[in-house]
């Protein structure tokens, strides 16, 4: 059989995609591929047949630890949504024809939710069509929304980054001795695993957030303000973490109340704002001082304080992905499974991409608090290991140092 | 007479204004001060004779360690605006009163060109009374915006998180194969220093930032928006870095056009928003993808990637201010020179306060390219040197592990 491997990645990037795309590149090399191509910008690249050879990329070892620290996705992605797969479609017919010609018998994809439908439709088509190619999808979101897994990587490192900036922002907002409420908005529109990082900020030198407010229960104004009023009764400067994705009981985005949105190409509401709604309706009712921090993008980029627990995850997941489908396994995730949690274990499993794909796992009632405005500890043991270790950087010039694609 | 010491820290902090901190403390220590007391809140506290005993709050080595790494203003900062310094003014009574009382006999002052006018009033009270106190201004500025020093304590760490970030968001940007447009927000009202150092993400790993602009020049969106238009001839994914306080060249800032904006106690304009305006301009009128990233608060207390140098030489600051103000200088603000760039040689020599306090220092001609959009090697070569070095990080539990004033 065919033992090429064709690799390519998906989705909105993260700190460590980058680190399983090295994983599948090593394990490939390790289990004997003759090949290794990258999609260039994913599956979209393959139907324009560009693709690249990725041993002209990556050729030292130095190569592999820079692909390891470089954020973004090193062979571009896409935002592709793939039809129904049936006999005779002329997409799948040229995808497939590109596999055979080029002696591909495995595809690992690196993506989130959206991209394991990729993979769960390239492997239906298979077995339709009774095509030999093991087809494995790599998880990865900052947004730890997927199913089964216990939990994705990319996660991690945002988390990191979360709470750090949020603790740093909270030491910020002491500095003026008057009443102050600082909102940091945080991503995920469907799921608070992202904003509920903010609390891990907590420790004896730090706080931690007065308010951290999930899409997983639906926004009161009225409520929170009169929890930010009493609050303040005793302390000045209040932090509010809140996601992106809040949204009323009559289930609208609190940044849509009084602005007009847009919507991407598989329909979601792009958001942003909600956190400079939630502190001009602070100040307007509390006549104090407010201020929002949008965290933005760089949450999903500041690979300068990845998690070195999630560097290395990410690897293992890439690796074990091209040992299970040398294994046979074929229309499967490479999920995690926690062996036990201190000390902190972690291993591989593949689960069907069908109980995956276009599902979303939010965060479950026992690590948020019953009056909603607080997480449990429940939720920092879960999610403390996986923001443990710093991953040594490669630093030049001041900053630190990536590895680009070239070709 | 007195020898005890009073240290405040006013104005919006920096990563490093507490390195100063330490640096005055230590040095105090270490040239025989008695007593070094931390106004609480500034010289507002001291108003109200709130201030800190700082023996109590800094007991080990560790300490002044995890101080050098913790952001925002340990001691806790004010925007407060002495009145003229007359004969008999109630509030200058009263602070020479506590300054008596406490038989302080040095009084240091980090902070900015707003704080530095604090300096020069106590110093002209001193001067017009016959009072035996000595006031040394520290430097501590993200803006560098400071006259006659190289540049400010607070400016290379600033840097090194916009270059960072930069350098992580052109990567994250050119992610898609379709063309888009990056608009990244800095700090910096009336300078374009903070923004300029965009620039310094550039190198063979990066690009760097496709335009950089500075409030140095009058913003013409017909221009910008056409170069944007011709460099996006030969590259999708263009970032562009801006100053939040671009203006027009009738004078309005970017961000008022179509917006009510707010004036903070100085008078300032609140600026925000110019990043998402240029961005929906370029959007309408290229008929392209936009985003807008605000670097936001995070570019002052981003501790975890702070410059060593930075860190070392706000120590120095500190500790040199004490050593000037023993030797019996007063009404004088430490300052740096540059004795060399290549090996980077900084020292440290005092100015006379009234030749720096409310003046401004802006990005020089020779450092702008003539198109008004880059930046050049002119500037790379001053700035540079400031962002290189890393801090060894404390950490606990994941995150930076910070200090914190208690009592």
């Amino acid at each position: 059989m065919n033992k090429n491997i064709l690799v390519g990645q998906s989705g909105g990037p993260t700190a460590v995609i980058n680190s399983s795309l090295a994983g599948v590149f090593c394990g490939g090399k390790e289990l004997g591929a003759e090949k290794v191509f990258g999609m260039k910008y994913g599956i979209e690249g393959i139907l324009k047949s560009e693709f690249y050879d990725m041993d002209e990329l990556l050729k030292t070892e130095k190569d592999i630890e820079l692909l390891k620290r470089t954020p973004a996705s090193f062979l571009g992605s896409c935002r592709y949504l793939l039809p129904q797969p049936e006999k005779g479609n002329e997409i799948y017919e040229k995808l497939f024809k590109f596999f055979d010609e080029h002696s591909i018998g495995f595809v690992f994809y690196i993506g989130g939710n959206d991209s394991m439908d990729t993979v769960k439709k390239l492997y239906d088509y298979s077995e339709l069509t009774g095509k030999d190619v093991k087809f494995i999808g790599i998880p990865k979101t900052i947004d730890n929304d997927l199913l089964i897994t216990d939990h994705t990587p990319g996660y991690g490192s945002a988390a990191k980054y979360i709470a750090t900036s949020v603790k740093e922002l909270i030491r910020d907002g002491m500095v003026y001795d008057l009443k102050s409420v600082t909102v940091v908005e945080i991503m995920g529109r469907d799921s608070g695993w992202l904003t509920a990082a903010a609390s891990l900020s907590k420790g004896d030198d730090c706080e931690g957030p007065d308010m951290v407010l999930l899409p997983e229960r639906p926004f009161d104004a009225d409520y929170i303000i009169q929890k930010a009023a009493d609050i303040q009764k005793s302390k000045k400067s209040l932090v509010i973490a809140i996601s992106e994705g809040l949204r009323t009981s009559d289930g609208r985005y609190i940044c849509e109340i009084g602005r007009k949105t847009e919507k991407d190409a598989f329909g979601h509401t792009l958001l942003s704002a909600s956190g400079a709604y939630l502190a001009s309706i602070i100040k307007d009712r509390l006549k104090i001082k407010t201020r929002a921090v949008e965290l933005s993008t760089l949450q999903r980029c500041a690979s300068h304080i990845s998690s070195l627990t999630d560097v290395n995850e990410a690897f293992m997941a890439g690796r074990d992905g091209v040992k299970a489908a040398f294994e046979g396994k074929s229309g499967e995730m490479i999920i995690f499974k926690r062996v036990s949690n201190s000390p902190y274990i972690m291993k591989t499993e593949t689960a069907d991409i069908h109980n995956i794909a276009n599902y979303l796992k939010t965060v479950p009632d026992n690590m948020i608090s019953k009056d909603g405005i607080q997480i449990t500890g429940a939720f920092r043991e879960y999610a403390l290991p996986l923001i443990m270790g710093e991953t040594e950087q490669y630093i030049s010039y001041g900053t630190p140092r990536h590895i680009i694609a070239k070709g």
